[in-house]
């Protein structure tokens, strides 16, 4: 599914590039690589896309299935050892859906709940086996209510409704996509009290606003759809069913009332063509200046009995369903205990040109150069694991399922997992695991971007300054811009939320982990999980001739070669240790603003500011007091932080200086003490509410759901006013920072020969 | 006109009030003002609104006779010794008008270019003597024309355009209303070579996207047009063709085409129900996406030989017509040639319900209420003038060839000019010279706010400090709650730009000045210079029962009175040093932000940073490269803020310490000191291109219009890259300012007896 990435997004990365002594790196074999490139064929790629998005391929569709038989089939030709692993997963399907106006103004209305075939667009037109509108693990439920309107349906939407005096207990709320997880506007609604939510995608955010409609256009045409899953991703993903192990042929499975991660109430998405009607019917408050989309109306709250009402019911088919992992190997001849997993989904909402096949034919361009690498002659160091993963779009299950079920076993041989998800055009993002920062640094120098000829790295640091000087009043693109000025730098990579099949390597199984992506140029947002992301879409608007398939595949296919054949690690941990130290100064800057905000609150309350502000014609009540915050004590985590830097220096630095003097009995030593490092910053307790997040470094929000918390445990107890859990955080993220500078620690003696 | 004021608009305002010790001041007779008070009747005031607004009353209407007719005679009855003076001015009025869309998708089509009856609004039914859609003092023209869209037709807007590679050379520019004043719109068209300018009111900034569309709303229905003046207000106000005269009977007119604030090139508003058609018509790039309005299509910039292609005519009457200015005294018993004057302007674009005669009917209540006290006994100390001003929104015409006309007189009678224009509800917005800043902020906690009981500082103190909490991320916020969350302090007023009457005593004759209204809560942007600014909407959505129009008359009638009165000196000047050390502080950074600006521009220019960070199939060429930026001497402005902020603290000491003491001969000359002390901000060679504006301190922008910009002369140049402009403006400024302590000086001097 992918969060979708923009060089904006490019702001959000918390890390900061801070220059330490570099580690020698094992010089990679740039010849090899040379071939490797030279292989690498966009044409065929667009081939591939072209047969793979030619029918619906999502989960159960029997294209889903051809793509993995074909996906096998060529593995196997070009030489890997590959097999299809099923699991079988709770999987719902739509069997009677129904949204209607019922009264208020425009009443009766019924929404079409379907795409119809875009012309120009043939693929559009195989709609045998298409999805309608739907979102998989909502409630199923038959409710008639009237509707309010919470924007983007986020916790600080809420907060102006309640100001606003207007509630959604016993209705049904319409959100719009945008501002937050998809899955986080029913789950809030629920919380709230709605009994039914809808969701909807205004132009404003990515339909005639932003481009032309397709097929004039790249933007979303105004019966286009946003499917997805709203399993609440932010407790784990997964089968909602299976929490925590495989959903193997005989697995157990909690009933669907048990679990925790599937709604209870009825949810559907819309297309802006049938919203329209719906929000037009709104009366109540109109709405604040933030909530106003692009639909040529005045944006009411609604919420009032002479309002719309509207009835939705959701009736879904919730038997297991068989889907298929195509696992293929390349045996390592040195380590073939250490392995380097490469990872892309194959299941789309509907064609998945963009989301997810323009990465997966990348993946497929890399297995067969390395293939026909394998069968000229050369033969990894380390096992080569390719995952073409199936259900990523219901909520990972795919990649989650078969990780859940290996568990142990990547555990001990996991250097590291790298995925992609869709891919587009321009800059190349990355995210993941920051001792890896300066590895990345270095393949994205060595890859040429298409159309400017420079590095995909000098073509990204040129973004960031750019985006630095024309946005002087963003701290984070200044401060980025920064880095960016001097060529000595590295940039930046961002932490890693949730959103594709990194999530349980990452998080739950702590393996250290890459997730890449070119984009902010093409424009695939309008049709995202939609029935317009076709070949069409795809190769005209999003990445023409596939040339950013090719170069995703040059970054990709490197790190794997790079990291299956280094001598000595290609990690530096003083990157990680800066990185952490940056996110330990947000952290208490946070706690003092969150002091501050309570101080302030306090004494406009009493002095009854909010009121005497307030217009009085529109009624907004007080806001709720804030309790009084503590001051917290952060020394468990300044010593933690302190520690982790020494010996991220200690080994740095030792690993410069006699890394290339090892003997091969010292390398394997160190190498048994690094791929398991990552692991150190698992604790067993996980994160508040969701143990099944275990990593105490990077997190998806609890309330962004993609969006990245890193120091999750400390600083979502923080924002949301949790103090006891903030303390006994700081304590445990310094307990996994203490854990992982010893591991250093070893690492560096296993060079010293100790 | 007056530039809107908003609670928004209270975060521009860059003066911050520091606590210095408060001047003694004389006590006010507060028995006087409750009989005052008691005499405010918001009923009468709407009696008086309805009948103003009952037709037409622009200039040379015969409604705008009638009123200025209704006007004299009042204030005679009140008891004032009142005249009608009478002007002779270039008034444009339209004679032959057409927009059409000559040629691209949507053709043909013709613009309305009117008003319809609104259902429900009478007033809006009586279109005999109304105008259409207009701008005073455009070119006549009849073009046709390629269209191009230039957003806010601002000079960034421009920058933009040139990067995507269009041009508006040959072209009919479209810019949208906001974001600066009107009149810069057509101006800067015209200089990049525009041969016509149409200029709409987009739903997203007064339309649809803020509120219902009137009558269910508030907000500009779907052919609401925006009338107003482009004559050059940022050269000089008043008759185009008697620059720094008066118009008098017999007064020299230049040609039209010699007048230098006339424009070139034919130009009109337009209702978005015209311009949709319009713009829906454009091909070419999309527009970015700050461009994008609220209208249900893909906004194009256009400008290609494909897209839609516009006819535009103007043809005028250019004759004089008469302006009736109605000018009425209470002669002062102690000092009959120590003027206070008060004004507000009577003429509207249409039926001027909001603007003007919302502020007039409060001064009429203010003059009604002296008249009786006068009557009754009560002789000001000072003479009190009150001016009903005839024809501001053509270009502040009644104001400005009155003040010209007795320039002389007023320079050496006038001890302040307080204005109003038209009023809201909410926060009382006051802008003006900061020496009064602490007698703004005694007289508004005398007044009691309409709707919370409270005094109107106490209400604006609440709203500052919410507005801070509740916008973090914005430092003026900040800091002006931080000042707000201290009832010790005295809250800030804003510097004066222009666009209202002000402008002349202001900034061409050095008066200590005062502008003063309501606003934040009303929704009066819909209807602005529209034929819906009625009676009927005023009370139904602007201020019902003007309530605040009474505040309005509370709060400058207790100004007017105080100022007569006043037994020593109501300035405290600590107040004006510390405001204008603030205003050096900031045309600092800026300084130093241009220079980095530079250097920024020239290091990514010399990388090809540009280029590589643009989209290749986007047309973006380079940014043109900036002049090295000089590090320019502030020691002349250091210093003289210094002996400024010393002369003003031995001023305020002295009075506090002496003045109750002083003798009346001791008073007379200090008097005599005080009353043209603002005239020493005024240096005779006035602001660069435009010496008609000779205050070093406040002026409106040259690329703002309406908006203030302090310290004009150094920190448009240090904008705008004029240097060495800066370097002699430093040098100018510090010299106004020495003076200005010099004469302080004086005055501390005489309350020594000296």
């Amino acid at each position: 599914m992918k969060s979708k990435s923009r060089l904006a997004a490019l702001f959000c990365a918390s890390a900061l590039a801070v220059l330490v002594p570099a580690a020698v790196q094992a010089a990679p074999d740039k010849a090899m690589e040379s071939r490797f490139d030279a292989m690498i064929d966009p044409a065929e790629m667009s081939g591939w896309l072209k047969t793979m998005a030619a029918e619906p391929n999502q989960v159960g569709s029997p294209h889903d299935k051809a793509n993995a038989d074909m996906t096998l089939a060529l593995f196997k030709a070009w030489g890997w050892d590959a097999k299809i692993e099923t699991f079988w997963v709770l999987y719902p399907t739509p069997r009677d859906l129904a949204v209607e106006l019922t009264a208020g103004p425009g009443a009766p209305f019924k929404a079409t709940l379907t795409e119809a075939p875009i012309p120009g667009d043939e693929t559009s037109s195989r709609i045998k086996d298409e999805l309608p509108a739907y979102v998989a693990f909502q409630g199923d439920g038959d409710v008639t209510a009237p509707l309010v309107y919470v924007n983007y349906g986020m916790p600080a939407d809420y907060d102006q409704l309640e100001r606003l005096g207007v509630s959604v207990k016993g209705k049904i709320a319409i959100a719009r996509y945008g501002a937050g997880w998809r899955g986080l506007k029913p789950k809030l609604a629920q919380e709230h009290g709605a009994v039914g939510c809808i969701i909807y995608s205004d132009p404003r955010d990515d339909g005639y606003s932003t481009d032309d409609a397709y097929p004039k256009g790249a933007a979303r045409p105004a019966n286009g759809i946003q499917r997805g899953s709203v399993a609440d991703m932010t407790l784990f993903p997964g089968d909602p069913t299976t929490p925590g192990y495989g959903s193997t042929k005989d697995a157990k499975h909690l009933s669907r009332e048990d679990s925790p991660t599937i709604l209870k109430i009825p949810t559907l998405p819309l297309s802006y063509g049938d919203a329209t009607v719906l929000l037009r019917s709104l009366d109540g408050p109109v709405a604040p200046p933030a909530w106003r989309g692009s639909l040529p109306i005045t944006y009411h709250v609604g919420g009032s009995e002479t309002g719309g009402k509207v009835h939705l019911k959701v009736v879904s088919d919730w038997s297991l369903k068989p889907i298929y992992d195509v696992i293929s190997t390349l045996k390592g001849k040195g380590l073939p205990d250490e392995w380097v997993v490469r990872g892309n989904h194959r299941d789309g909402w509907v064609f998945g040109a963009s989301d997810p096949l323009s990465g997966h034919v990348a993946m497929m361009g890399e297995a067969k150069a390395l293939g026909a690498l394998s069968k000229a002659g050369w033969k990894p160091k380390r096992t080569i694991v390719y995952t073409s993963w199936d259900a990523e779009e219901p909520m990972l299950l795919g990649s989650t399922e078969w990780a859940e079920t290996h568990a142990a076993e990547l555990k001990a041989k996991t250097v590291a997992y790298i995925n992609s998800d869709s891919n587009s055009r321009g800059f190349l993002g990355v995210g993941g695991s920051h001792a890896l920062q300066h590895f990345v640094n270095l393949v994205e120098a060595d890859v040429t971007d298409p159309q400017t000829g420079v590095s995909v790295r000098d073509r990204l640091r040129a973004g960031l300054a750019v985006a630095a000087a024309e946005n002087p009043g963003n701290p984070r693109a200044v401060a980025q811009g920064k880095i960016a000025a001097d060529p000595a730098n590295d940039l930046p990579i961002e932490a890693l939320g949730s959103g594709s099949d990194y999530s349980s390597f990452l998080q739950n199984l702590g393996v250290a982990t890459l997730n890449l992506g070119f984009g902010g140029e093409g424009a695939d947002g309008g049709v995202y999980h939609s029935a317009y992301d076709t070949w069409e879409h795809h190769t005209r608007f999003v990445d023409p001739g596939l040339a950013y398939s090719g170069a995703l595949a040059k970054v990709t296919g490197r790190m794997v070669m790079r990291l299956a054949d280094a001598d000595t690690p290609v990690q530096r941990y003083g990157d990680f240790a800066d990185t952490v130290a940056g996110y330990l100064d947000e952290v208490k800057k946070l706690a003092d603003a969150k002091r501050d905000e309570a101080v302030t609150r306090t004494r406009l309350l009493a002095s009854g500011a909010y009121r005497l502000a307030d217009d009085p014609t529109i009624s907004r009540g007080d806001p709720a007091p804030l309790p009084a915050s503590p001051r917290l004590d952060f020394g468990p985590m300044d010593s933690a932080v302190a520690k982790l830097k020494a010996s991220a220096t200690a080994f740095d630095q030792t690993l410069a200086a006699r890394g290339p003097a090892m003997t091969p009995a010292q390398k394997r030593k160190l190498d048994a003490a690094l791929l398991p490092l990552e692991q150190r910053l698992l604790r067993d307790k996980g994160l508040p509410f969701r143990p099944w997040y275990k990593n105490m470094i990077y997190a998806p929000g609890r309330f962004t759901g993609y969006g990245a918390k890193t120091l999750p445990g400390v600083r979502e107890a923080i924002e949301e006013r949790r103090f006891d859990d903030a303390t006994t955080y700081i304590g445990l993220t310094a307990e996994a920072l203490s854990d992982y500078a010893a591991g250093l620690d070893t690492a560096t003696a296993a060079i010293n020969g100790g």
